[in-house]
């Protein structure tokens, strides 16, 4: 067992990074890192100089100065050798993100990073590279796990088991947050129940939560439906489910599913918001800002608590415990996005699911899922055409499959409409999407 | 084989009656009706004892006035031993439909009388109604073929396949228009090419169109897009198709499919109609009364040229083709709502779908229907998803059941604002919509 | 529409041409036929020269000495430009057949040429030489229609479908004498009722019976229980049915089936006969050479009635109908082998199905199949996975393929015996299986 | 969690208790027993006390003695409160088990209690009676885990999962010894890696072993190739597998396997036992009596060496480790029968199969399967078909669900043969198939 680990993170400006090495420096007894390289593209050379500072400062703090940090553009020297690889990179930053979104209302439609238009444009901005990244670890860390964080988590994973040999685990925070929720609910250890998810990357539901050797799902509905509902992110507005609609359910939808079940109070929210307030683009942009200012002052060696605030917290946790989990052969129980294969009846062999899985030395193994009610099932199964035919589109710049992709998609208007905001969406991402031309 | 015919009229009543009278006489040669029952309720009295008066005097011009004309409430004693029923009554009246659509539009939703709330609405105050008249008909004429063009058609066959032993073919002109419109394209006779639609009431595709030993799918569509669209209902706003869209899709989506695929032009349509001229329901009112004005004029022996712009044209051609069809076994090709017993692969057996047929005495064969491309199955599985859930709903009154068939209708708002909505309709109808109670 | 007609037969020295040349006469008025070419190899001289000169004696006899009658070798001439291609070769000959059935007997397997180790046997000899031929038809007659008469004929068309772009229907004998069986029990014409069948070549299923606006089925399955069997072609053995299988079928099982439903007596039956009176195809060689010293008589000028005990009868009813019927775009509902697209849910698309379709001048119209019982899919699944992985054997010589099929196979024995015979049947084949090296 | 728990063994008579007594011994520290109720039938007194006995004696030698041991015929009693219910009687006795065999060997196929005629056999003997003690479950330990391993386990787990509310788990010996066996191959501890094994019992396939970070399923093959197979039971003869087929398929079959792989070479070997040392069943009563003679021994105080030669080694151990695991909620990964809930794709959701699961307190979550390769499916999908519908003969006595399950079956013949076979089983079983009459 490699006793030096190379830990490589593309992206490193973000602002999120310091959870993640606040992560591994919880975990260092268990994950022996002997490198983390720090990559960021020119643009973002001061914060992910910022990023460097900060996360020297928290090693040494912790006692871990052993552990090299290279801060560096030269992503093909970053990836030589690595052992695992996050990628948290925003292709086209905030200011494409919040572009994405001012479109997609302008036009009448929820504004989003993962899905309707929003999350169309930002598939294709993103997907190009990833792959690209993709074709530097085949050559250069055939080995290594890819950890994929960049949103949309799910279609970026699916483009990456589609066209590359890379080893690739789409991580989401939002089952770590149900997990967390679900267990101060059942007052119990997150270990110590088995919470199982099922559905797409931000379109899942809890389909089972065994606990002290029974299911408890019906106990945790009706805490929810009570109005305890500790589920819910802290970037998802906490609209209450329609109670008819979840009360029979059976299983509990993730809060991003409030798009679709309440699609209509989330657009006039945003609408509102637009014109207060500022979108969420907009709003992390300046929490981004306000965040920056912290980490550059050299006094601070730890993770500050502002940064919980910002919408993606527990990713570290996941990145960390999923890293662990595969170097140790832990074989905890996490929620990830990877391969189908049967796992959910009904989808393509070889399309991205997020789904329960044990985590092995040798990756991760689904549980079965048991089948959906087809009401559910026909939703998931439109959702993931829409991803995979944006997939299509992203990788060949095909503007039909872009149209079929966003016609099925619920939270796109058709028609005329339809043809000119993805008419503005292409040109105003001219310089990030080459493939349409 | 019988001679002497008894048929039997649901809802007579109707401003269509006289065109499917018209329909009668042109076959009389080769369907030899012994009897006519036409069948209303009392509070259609009026309106139905004009259409008797002009159904005999229409008889009586062209020589047949040996075919007894019976008009009648009783709708037992029409039923008994009746050979072919015409299902066509409007549960609610026009005035159930206008509410329908002031209703959806309030909510900022398409109104319709076969799909969204509307459809949804419309199923759940008729098909109540539409499986009492066939327990009646399963003890006073269990051999009869029931025509239904009560709308919604699908929806309602559906119902009846479910829950009765009645043979039930469902009837729509969307396709016979096609077909016409086809036939013009190609300046072919309507007899002389094989067309095969396949999808859903009102949600239908040309899949094939055989002539002169050549598929001519490419041509049709290609006089589509340079704008000679005829398969238009006069109905439907004749909105462009996006002309990407339709030039990959190598099949022809049926004209109702705009309200998917340019739903957003039909609601602001549907928005300035309803403020100026009227909604559909409320034009074709006005229309009515029109219609009643000229057909109680005592001169009056033919079908008036007026009845045309009413937009429902050609059922009565699909109703007596049908019908001689089955008597003669003439193996004519239709195009029907039967079981689906796997015509279309990814729906159940036991729903309804429309599809081609070849009819012959026993009864519609389907022909064969090759997979849909996913994307667009995908669509169809939903839709159909969203009637099976309504016809549940219609006939147990299970307002979950209601809810989870509109949360899946992409013309249907989701949230709070269906909420409302549902409660408003189901209100607004409770006396034709017992079952909710 | 072409005035003359080029019709090519391949294989045109086997014994059943004159009754493809009587069905050509029969049809004269409604197919009109400028030259006829038949082709065989070298090796077959004597044999198609005799057929030639009958061919233009029962020409003469029915005054259509105008069709010119080309009788060659040359197989690049007599394809050019060709309207219909019919192919009745044998590769390797009766003597092929001979062995096939003697090795599997001698390995304690039923010995038949379209299925069990024979029939891959079979298979892997001829699909070679059928796709050489396809390649030519590409170049050389591309618009030309294939009737596939070559057994195994299903596998033979699935090969086709697959690997060229030819235009083929898989034709058989069996549908037809069910047709005719059937309608000898209804005492009713052929053309009165609507029989449809489906399943795979010699594995199908009579799954409907359509007459005087009744499915007949349980009439025609009572005369059938009662010993009444018109329905089996006269090389099959007349085993009768398991009595408590068939009554509770409903659906009549082709006489083939007989070689899975009562595999022991079929297989005591062909080890008697193997010691007595000869296999199969010794039989059929014995009475080939007496059909041809009748041939050869220069008086004759009509099919001699002694074919008729041949056991292919209705061939050439099937071929001829079948040009008819396309030519004349008449639609004629018949029964052939053709690609699934969806008829026979839970089989592959792309696969070859033996279904009723309606004959096109655009080609077949398959007729949609209800869903199969579920023990009766598995069966067709089985069998159908044994003939996918038969043709992949034979086109890429694929022993892990071949073995893989066999396997599968309910009438092929399994472990060592199976290795051996499957080494002994391409040994033995070393020269008609070139791929296998 | 409660501290004296109730165990309950029906069918305690056999020879294989004192290997399930000696794996409670073993697991006394964590799985704290209370009592222990042995039950058998009035006819099998004499072994059931022998066994009690020794029993008594095992407990004493390691001071377990607190452990309260009750022989009874009073099933009822027995089952009482219990919480775990382990099932291993055998309806008929050893003399049902070998006339099943003579049977089939008469009429030429195979004999063996799990598959062809005498599975179906046995499967009709055994289910009345596993429902009548699943009713008494019901009643009187509802919360109760049934572990059974009375053969057909794969059958009896099917009606009970489908007729009964009984928490069941089906249990083999041949995933163990699978386990096992790889973990000699690989050098590993058994808990070192994860075996995944998925199909129907007796019908199993390893499809990936997980270790150090590595699938070894080539490696494991390789050594299975090279001649070292420690995968046999001691039960099945070790025929080699045909090479071609194994090193190809990336799975590895179950030794059950052979008896379709191979079977013509079993059938070889159970004629040429039957006329020389007996059948199996006629070789396990032998060892039967000597074992007995062994056991009644009262200085005998252990698990004597000679059961290991008796064939079900290791059940046991699954059987003592099931309890443990969901006892104390130990997630171990182990492979039973449960139902499908759709983790084998293409087998009904409702029927049971044999794959792995995480054992926790709630029951079993099964792993996801990967889609099987076609062939291997057909072949699933059909032994499934014949269990199902020998599952409904045994349970509603319906000939013909017999005939049809029996006629799927490839190690079954079929015709006349077949209707004789059948007819002497159920004659010759007239006793214990009440149900046929």
């Amino acid at each position: 067992m490699k006793e030096h680990l190379k830990i490589t993170i593309i992206g490193a400006g973000s602002s999120y990074t310091p959870e993640l090495i606040e992560g591994l420096i919880k975990r260092h007894y268990e994950l022996p890192i002997g490198e983390l390289w720090l990559v960021d593209i020119k643009d973002g050379e001061n914060k992910v100089s910022i990023i460097g500072s900060l996360t020297r400062r928290m090693l040494e703090k912790n006692n871990l100065s052993h552990i090299a940090v290279h801060v560096t553009f030269d992503r093909r020297q970053a990836l030589k050798g690595a052992d695992f690889v996050c990628s948290q990179f925003r292709a086209g930053c905030l200011e494409g993100r919040i572009r994405d979104e001012r479109i997609s209302l302008k036009y009448g439609m929820i504004g989003q990073e993962t899905n309707g238009l929003g999350g169309f444009a930002n598939a294709c901005r993103t997907i190009p590279v990833a792959l690209e990244i993709c074709r530097e670890m085949e050559a250069l860390c055939p080995d290594a796990w890819l950890l994929n964080f960049t949103n949309p988590s799910g279609m970026v994973t699916e483009a990456i088991l589609k066209h590359t040999k890379v080893k690739v685990v789409g991580l989401c925070n939002v089952p770590v947050i149900m997990q967390k929720g679900i267990a101060s609910i059942l007052d119990a250890d997150e270990q110590d129940f088995v919470l199982q998810v099922a559905g797409l990357n931000h379109f899942i539901w809890a389909r089972q939560i065994l606990h002290e050797g029974r299911d408890k799902m019906q106990d945790v509905m009706d805490e929810i439906l009570a109005g305890n509902d500790p589920l819910v992110p802290s970037n998802i507005p906490p609209f209450e489910w329609p109670a008819e609609l979840l009360c029979n359910m059976r299983m509990i939808p993730c809060a991003y599913l409030r798009y679709y079940y309440t699609s209509e109070d989330i657009l006039n929210q945003e609408i509102k918001e637009a014109s207060g307030e500022g979108t969420r683009g907009e709003v992390v942009k300046a929490m981004e800002q306000r965040l920056f200012e912290i980490y550059r002052n050299p006094n601070l060696s730890e993770k500050p608590k502002e940064l919980e605030k910002r919408g993606g917290q527990y990713y570290s946790e996941a990145a960390c415990e999923l890293m662990s989990s595969i170097y140790n052969d832990k074989r905890t129980i996490m929620h990830i996005n990877t391969r189908n294969n049967g796992a959910i009846n009904g989808l393509p062999d070889d399309c991205a699911v997020e789904v329960s899985c044990m985590i092995t030395k040798a990756g991760p193994v689904p549980l079965n899922v048991a089948p959906f009610p087809d009401d559910t099932l026909r939703l998931i199964q439109l959702i993931k055409e829409f991803e995979s035919l944006t997939v299509e589109a992203a990788v060949n710049g095909d503007r039909h499959a872009a149209h079929r992709a966003l016609i099925l998609n619920p939270l796109v208007t058709t028609g005329t409409v339809l043809e000119k905001a993805l008419d503005e969406t292409i040109e105003a991402n001219r310089d990030h999407m080459p493939q349409f031309r």
